[in-house]
């Protein structure tokens, strides 16, 4: 099962494109889709949705997974993410591919089995369950690999269904 | 000069092309788009997206004028209309129209030539400057010709431009 982490926003999409086969997760490309922050907004939701549709076409991953979004007090700043985010989904409506939203509880809980794991915690998991040299950067790029490992673990197993809706801790 | 005003939302989604020219406004069509609300998400998105590019396809027009966004206090409801928002810029992106965006008082200040006026002074204001014989139903339809009438002045005249910046009285 090939799935798309994405980690959304209007200046830095991070993105993680994650193999999960007989329980064992293969990092397939991850990084992020940016905009320049003197372009126009609408210029802006255009090459978040060009950058996506291209990482959608090349990779042909069977589902997206992206983080819930809730308001902070930047109002603002929460709005043109939602922006952004809707029209990622889009691009992944038209691709036809599942889409999946986790909130950042069922994540540290999927990832690293805690839901009350630091930051630094998740990304550490992420960087050991894709056997990587060391954690990938910038942070959007890493929590989107972290979102499609918590995919993974939730439509993977009856295991990982379990632990993310009863809340239990995993290891 | 020919004006698509937009109200947006993820149920409704209110439209109005108007043409402007000599100082005479004239409307060419007015509606929604809706969606049901049992439909996924992403997928009412696929519809809005669909929706809007037709009518930016049939009707042409030269520039989009749609209402700035602000956060009340029923956040889930804001973040989807936020993702429907972006949907609908990058349509109109993708069409290479201009955008611009006005706040609520810049809309009424500009239909009624008072900032504060009642939402039935604008639409009556709406219906007396379009000709038409009823306020337009629903109210995101009144509302999406408001704005196209909001943008008509400000970038057809000095007069109206000023108006809109200075926060004066036309009448």
């Amino acid at each position: 099962m090939r799935i798309l982490g994405i980690d959304p926003g209007y200046a830095i999409v991070g993105y993680g494109v994650v193999d999960y086969d007989n329980n064992r997760f293969r990092p397939v490309e991850y990084g992020t889709v940016t905009t320049p922050a003197g372009m126009p907004f609408p210029a802006r939701l255009a090459l978040i949705d060009r950058g996506v549709t291209e990482i959608l076409e090349k990779y042909r991953p069977q589902a997206l997974s992206m983080e819930k979004l809730f308001f902070n007090t930047n109002t603002t700043t929460a709005i043109d993410v939602a922006q952004a985010r809707g029209v990622i989904l889009l691009a992944a409506q038209r691709a036809g591919i599942e889409i999946r939203e986790y909130t950042p509880l069922q994540v540290k809980q999927s990832v690293t089995g805690y839901g009350r794991a630091e930051k630094m915690q998740v990304m550490e998991m992420t960087r050991q369950l894709l056997g990587l040299k060391s954690i990938p950067k910038p942070d959007d790029t890493a929590d989107a690999l972290a979102l499609a490992i918590c995919h993974a673990h939730a439509s993977g197993s009856l295991y990982g269904k379990l632990q993310l809706e009863l809340g239990g801790k995993r290891r």
